[in-house]
């Protein structure tokens, strides 16, 4: 998908939600988990459910691969069931040498036909490019994640080589080097939500990439606060909610319950647009 | 498989070799290309060719996944071949949020045998600390990588937050806080072989930790030196070669050649230990 068809998406329906398709087999409603194709049955119940409310879902692939080949199996029947006109992204945080990347980057832009991949940036430019080789794919690469664990690297604060303290954050050189690689056409970042202040500082560095923003609902991102800061011109956001949106209920109404709250957070977007 | 264990197959073998399985099935022999399981065939060859001179294999995910759930299937029939004699280790640089990581770890050391798996530290503790939590599985976690990319971070240079300029690289910040997080009983590091002049600074941070080194062979790394300043008193270092034993000869006779360049390795190493 082109940035110029995924704004297109947002704007006709008024929202930029994600649905993080992070599906756990023992977390499912009791009466599907003993179904023989239990995880596609769920997704594409949830799927059906808030399709017309969101522009994109995210498949967690560690879910997947955690149930061996049956699992990978069911995630490529989800991403074949959303089909071309939601932006997906397989949130894998992959990230290897140069020919290693590009065997990742087929196996999920050819192999698998995801729009785009969470990308880890530790190991550096030749372990991110490969994935911006593809014609209308996309790298979504770690800068600032939701998680406890971010202050003990991302947080860290630098000298450059020269020896001047500029007191920059790792993330935030990570933002600077990294969107020097691709351009806004390719390339998107993760910012959590959790860390709503630091969002005008990291529109300063990239004010047009797309941010893909997780921690919003259960890990305790505000909403508002997200979209005040970090929305631009073609929006530039894609706010994720998984467990929020996908467990909403544990009963045979879950994927109603699961529309009920994808609604209130298009409803409360379309006010932000 | 313990550290004592493995320290035995060290001292047994003579050996500190890892053959790197990395199996893109466009360079595998012609002859092997168009068998209907030709990705597994080809590993079996090799580690039945290799096995009593290494100690470990090393599977890199990217290139099984890249060719989907067949490839899938190749590395579940490849780890359940090498079987318990071996360590094995999932080259799979993973890393996420703490209950995406404890996916990821089922996936590889409950759904698949795999005793490691390599774990990115971007994202810090949450996402490391899940790996360590399973009886005789070991995380072995990215400092310094063997690529290009590895100038961009990992070489960069850090004040500590509280502003005293203390010259240290960021891989450098990551051995030491990683290294509280378990023991040298259930993590390792790996460290890149053409940065060998830095292994003896390595060693003043992680004096007892195992190293896996990739990079020798085709990526330029010398042994010699690895082992000169890696080596410690439990030998404490896997050094992998992927490329330069299981692409030796393109031919019919690939396995006897891969055990040639293994048995190479392995005198070398005999030299040293």
């Amino acid at each position: 998908m082109t940035r110029k068809e995924l704004v297109q998406q947002i704007k006709r329906k008024q929202s930029y939600l994600c649905v993080g398709l992070d599906t756990d087999i023992s977390k499912i409603p009791t009466h599907l988990q003993y179904h023989p194709d239990a995880v596609f049955e769920f997704n594409k119940a949830i799927i059906d459910a808030t399709k017309d409310l969101c522009v994109a879902y995210k498949i967690n692939t560690a879910f997947y691969e955690a149930m061996g080949l049956k699992g990978w199996e069911a995630m490529e029947k989800t991403v074949h069931y959303i089909g071309p006109d939601h932006f997906t992204i397989a949130d894998a945080k992959r990230g290897d040498i140069g020919n290693t990347s590009t065997q990742y980057a087929k196996a999920f832009f050819e192999q698998l036909p995801f729009d785009s991949i969470t990308v880890a940036p530790y190991m550096g430019e030749d372990s991110v490019k490969p994935f911006l080789q593809f014609e209308n794919k996309w790298a979504i690469v770690l800068g600032l994640t939701s998680n406890d664990g971010s202050k003990d690297f991302e947080q860290l604060q630098f000298t450059e080589a020269n020896g001047k303290s500029n007191k920059e954050f790792l993330y935030e050189t990570v933002l600077k080097k990294v969107s020097g690689w691709g351009t806004p056409e390719n390339l998107m970042f993760v910012a959590g939500a959790t860390k709503a202040e630091v969002f005008a500082e990291i529109r300063k560095i990239i004010p047009d990439h797309f941010l893909l923003v997780p921690g919003v609902g259960f890990q305790g991102g505000s909403l508002k606060e997200v979209s005040q800061h970090g929305l631009n011109k073609d929006c530039g956001l894609l706010v994720n909610a998984s467990r929020a949106i996908i467990y909403a209920s544990e009963k045979e109404d879950f994927a109603e319950e699961a529309r009920a709250i994808a609604l209130q957070y298009q409803t409360e977007m379309a006010g932000y647009l």
